[in-house]
């Protein structure tokens, strides 16, 4: 590929559609680490987490998850930023918190650069979905407790009639249930939970900033989470983990010696 | 942690829980090569890949995917190997392709791990759910087209009576559903959620060997998709994606830069 920048506008350099994987910098693969220290330019918001960001350097980062005044950048400036750094000939790094394919809109920026004809790359990262439970001693499926697990966001809305998320299906499933940026909306989906008749004994994990400094775990049931939560202050950005994989932590967590929760912390909660 | 091997039986080394990513060697952790680097001994089957398992040295590994003869070690035989080797002092990697916690068994051998009080460490990697479809340019989750996504495995027989995955549940949440081994039963479950009510002309991709060299990609949809594994040879390990997202490959594949693909098989496939 040339490298050179064009006057015609014609992409000359490429875009790298990174994951960072759950925060800890050593859980970022080795192709997003040299991808970071090789790019021209980082686009990048919050979720990667301030271990990873702090290694950028200021002058080839670009902050796109908030605009001045607190709202979100909108996805389509984020779009067009990229074809523009590429179209200057930059190496571009979009990174984003884990996976950029798991409800990152790796997927809408894919069809954006592809419908504008600029090259990219796509580096899949450890997904905090999965990995913030399994350092928690969390595993998310389990051959005697669940051979499916889904993933859903906990942005949606399950009292709009035009939610998207079928929690009633989710729970016919009989799987593990994993809800990203779900604290907020904890006492909706456990009451939609609840009423597709899911046990309210059914074991639930709660995670906030997994693998990040100060990671948090709260453990309860579905009937008793909501509680935990406010009772441990648990705040976002969290995962939510549903089904009886959840207990797996209470039988594992005092040999796992991951070390991103203090024993502070541990010892308020066990 | 005192490293000297203990003669009471005591467990003094460690066993990490390592997940080497979809197969690309670029895609393990940075810190799952530090520590594949660093361990007395790696267990491992074949799913990592050639490109990773060639890296080990021949007197620092042990294949414990198949004994001789041909069948599959018995999980406990692993389970016990794990903890005899760590009472010997020795530092374990347990590798396993993608994420050891995605049906990867890692959640038994961490109970296992703790039942013999062998201290150990859980190391997510990227799984091959979500990054073989990735490198295809397959978001397995799109803001457009799918609001969750489910994984289950392939090796469950949905004939039988007692099949653990509620295939109509699945095809009812509406989202994403991504098969991991299933390239066997693709008549089975095709059937299954066809007749759940599952639309014919939902598109599905077949992704064999993801990020290894030779990786195939095979789309069609729900009804046509048997006769394509067929006609392209798609073989095991492959991973299924079911749903509109699937459609996004004809979309961006043109400028996907991933070189996993060699042309001629591009050039057959597209």
């Amino acid at each position: 590929m040339d490298d050179a920048p064009s006057s015609e506008g014609t992409a000359t350099g490429t875009v790298s559609l990174v994951g960072s994987g759950p925060g800890d910098p050593e859980l970022l693969t080795v192709k997003a680490k040299r991808l970071l220290e090789d790019a021209d330019i980082v686009l990048h918001d919050k979720l990667p987490g301030p271990k990873i960001i702090e290694t950028l350097p200021e002058d080839r980062r670009e902050d796109v998850g908030k605009r001045a005044g607190g709202e979100r950048t909108p996805q389509s400036e984020i779009n067009e930023r990229l074809v523009e750094l590429a179209r200057e000939g930059k190496d571009v790094v979009r990174l984003k918190g884990g996976d950029s394919f798991v409800f990152g809109r790796g997927g809408e920026e894919a069809e954006y650069l592809a419908a504008h004809e600029v090259p990219f790359e796509v580096v899949p990262g450890v997904t905090s979905a999965i990995a913030a439970p399994a350092v928690a001693g969390v595993p998310v499926t389990h051959r005697d407790h669940a051979s499916s697990v889904s993933f859903v966001t906990g942005h949606e809305d399950p009292t709009k009639d035009d939610s998207a998320v079928d929690w009633a299906a989710l729970a016919a499933t009989g799987g593990t249930i994993v809800v990203l940026m779900g604290v907020g909306r904890l006492p909706d989906y456990t009451t939609a939970l609840l009423e597709a008749g899911m046990a309210p004994e059914t074991p639930v994990a709660l995670i906030e900033r997994g693998t990040w400094p100060g990671q948090q775990v709260a453990t309860g049931t579905l009937e008793t989470i909501v509680d935990t939560r406010d009772g441990e202050g648990i705040s976002p950005p969290a995962v939510t983990v549903i089904g009886d994989v959840a207990s797996t932590r209470e039988a594992v967590v005092e040999f796992v010696q991951n070390d991103y929760e203090t024993p502070a912390e541990n010892a308020t909660e066990e």
